[in-house]
């Protein structure tokens, strides 16, 4: 792809105070031909940035050093259903989603369900081992790759893992899920899949604070329940989502908790009703279980709008993706109205309670000068605040270029400069996905550096 | 410790055709004290071979070229319980079933649970990321290890992972489990707590041969049950094991499926059933379920006694741990027996069909020359046999020296380089447990080739 305007549509994913412009765009419909390109760069010294559906939101599949970008939205095949092994093989610009199709009328699913699900790829789920809301009970991503086929950046084709359970020799499989395309280009996955659940309930209780809610979360999970999904919501996203999609949420509540749970039958209704308990003796104002499936899309419509009620509430906003312990969710809500306070910034929540997995949306005005600069304040704020909880900068959604300056906040220099050599094993010339995923690290002495790459004359794809 | 009588206790773990004397052994009792001996011998360029309670069946924890053996029984603490969180820290030489036995009273359990459970150490299970009969449904070693801290072959104190459901950055955290010893010594594991389930049952199914036993296995998964433990012995262990705990098992059967299901009350009586069901249809010739909890440790007890029970059959076996996808179990099963017939060596089987990892004891008599020779030759052709039908090496046990040249049945030399390459991250000079898990490959002209050191006067511990 070779007109500027063509290439313009490649300068960022959704996170785009990042942008960098690929000299070239690619899209291989093989592993022989991701792996010429890989070759052909290598041996011209020239970034290869890998992207998947562009759909990350943390500035993973753009360009900052130009290069080569490798498109693989047209490796979209399902290479093998093996039902008996219970696992599929797919190419990694397969839709998410379109996998669960395949197989769903057969009784089976893919469980990452990120909230991207019907746009995002595979292959970009793997390289940022993505999470999701069913991830509380079904496990991220790297919890369901079973295989990997990858393209290295030495040009090499490995193969890790497969079908059998375990591995022998090291666990390659595990460190290649979420490497964000810095040890190559993932090019087939075998992927787990699970058999769909007899029965699914979901129930929505509502609280005056997001500590009260927080508390009952706590509270659900000690009672030794685990829900497949248990998303909060706050008063300010609650707002917004009513305003757009109409009243699904109770209006006057400080959160809401929308809590599903699934499993045999019999299971999930003595499950339930321990739930609606629960949040009762927690002082919930109000829980309601959906009594069949159209109430229960009803009160899961809210939550899958949220990113476009937001619209109706600022112009721009930092979706932070910190982590903490679940017990400490009471401690880090109170904080997040502090910092909130201190700015003078609206926070919008909506998040993955039952993992400690916090997602505010800090909401700012970009036309405000300095508001920008203040909503970044905040959310370094926060992020040390996680982390002083023994938490973690990144949950779900990756590191790319906008986390990896926060890396040391939670590793001490032998630990990075572990992954700075790890990184190295795979691709020893730096060339894969560049300043993305590490820091460049000054204590050190190995970070990486890389610097503009002249293209040389007749690279151009 | 400095006699030859007491270093001897240490020359081989439990496979002993694989033996080594270590120079000096070391019973360190902190981090600080690993990190000072791994320093020293790093100085002294001396090998480190970690060990924990020598129940290894790889020849793991055995020290071919001398050197330092550091044996973790005395780093026994539970370091951190957090119920709230659902995990604890321990010290590398606590023993796997101890910590359940900490928090059993309070409803939890740790999963893994090799049939070694009594007597290993959860340091040795991590470091070969050990299975066991409930692995099936809960997972291995690795999936519930959420953090380590390990001295690595730099010296360094590193830690991966922790509390907190996602990690930024490479995942170390996997990549260190199952490594052992090769990247250093883990001083301390953080790991997943689960709720003990509310109910569990257990049936037994006797079958006319392993083929048909294993066809009821594929059908018991292919319905959507995944049973807690799925174990099938054949006659020869039925045998063996009547023989010696008296008649806990059907007489006549050619294999017996024992089938433990758990979760909540309703769903493990309805599942029960089907499972049940299943077997009778699939031509078992008898099915019992045990009705209460001394029917059940009946059941199990035969199963538990096997080790032991089979001195009763032969004077000496080869042990195997290779799998297959599970679907090609009665594949493996027909060839196991042809197998068998051509060397006219007796296999007595008893093993985790649901993982499809075979566990056939190769029984030889070690007094008749060429026995051994032949018992070897027949391990080997069962292994070839594994790997075509898409198995791998070893399920559970891991590598150490027996497996080491094996792998390249499995690996390309890319994969098994960028292996060789990862190890030298940690391990630079090539000390850390050496002669272990990896081949000396020579088609990568980069394979591990140590030298046997001479150990420097004044370094006797």
């Amino acid at each position: 792809m070779l007109t500027p305007e063509g290439r313009l549509t490649y300068e960022s994913d959704m996170l785009t105070l990042y942008k960098g412009i690929p000299d070239v765009v690619v899209l291989p419909t093989s592993t022989a031909e991701v792996q010429a390109v890989v070759r052909i760069c290598r041996e011209a010294r020239v970034p290869v940035v890998p992207r998947g559906s562009g759909t990350g939101l943390i500035g993973g599949a753009t360009a900052p050093l130009g290069g080569v970008m490798v498109s693989l939205t047209r490796m979209t095949e399902i290479l093998e259903l093996d039902l008996v092994n219970r696992c599929a093989t797919v190419q990694p610009g397969l839709i998410n989603l379109w996998l669960t199709n395949a197989v769903r009328e057969r009784g089976w699913f893919f469980a990452p369900d990120p909230s991207s699900q019907m746009v995002s790829s595979i292959g970009g789920n793997v390289a940022t081992n993505a999470g999701g809301p069913h991830c509380l009970k079904y496990g991220i991503t790297t919890n369901h790759v079973l295989g990997l086929e990858i393209v290295t950046g030495t040009g090499d084709v490995v193969s890790v893992g497969g079908k059998a359970a375990d591995r022998p020799g090291y666990d390659l499989t595990g460190t290649m899920v979420g490497n964000e395309g810095t040890f190559g280009l993932v090019t087939a996955i075998t992927v787990r899949l699970l058999h769909l659940p007899e029965a699914v309930k979901t129930a929505l209780a509502s609280f005056a604070s997001l500590v009260e809610a927080s508390e009952a979360v706590s509270a659900i999970i000690a009672a030794g329940i685990i829900p497949a999904a248990l998303e909060m919501l706050d008063d300010a996203m609650i707002g917004a989502i009513n305003a757009a999609v109409g009243k699904v949420y109770p209006d006057g509540a400080g959160a809401v908790l929308l809590i599903e749970l699934d499993g045999p039958l019999a299971e999930v209704e003595a499950q339930a009703e321990r739930v609606a308990a629960i949040c009762r003796e927690r002082n919930a104002l109000l829980v309601t279980v959906a009594r069949d499936e159209a109430e229960r899309a009803l009160l899961w419509k809210g939550r899958k709008e949220a990113a476009g009620a937001v619209g109706r509430i600022t112009a721009a906003y930092l979706l932070q993706d910190a982590v903490v312990p679940r017990s400490k969710l009471p401690q880090i809500m109170r904080e997040m109205v502090a910092i909130s306070k201190r700015h003078n910034l609206l926070f919008a929540n909506v998040f993955h309670a039952g993992d400690g997995n916090l997602h505010p949306l800090i909401c700012y005005d970009d036309r405000k000068p300095g508001e920008l600069e203040r909503a970044q304040q905040a959310n370094e704020e926060l992020l040390h605040a996680c982390i002083a909880l023994g938490g973690s900068v990144s949950g779900e959604h990756g590191i790319g270029m906008d986390k990896a300056k926060n890396l040391p906040l939670q590793y001490a220099d032998a630990d990075l400069n572990f992954m700075f050599r790890l990184r190295r094993v795979f691709d020893p010339d730096g060339l894969m996905n560049p300043a993305k995923l590490l820091p460049s690290h000054p204590a050190c002495g190995e970070g990486f550096r890389p610097s503009r790459p002249t293209l040389p004359a007749g690279t151009w794809v």
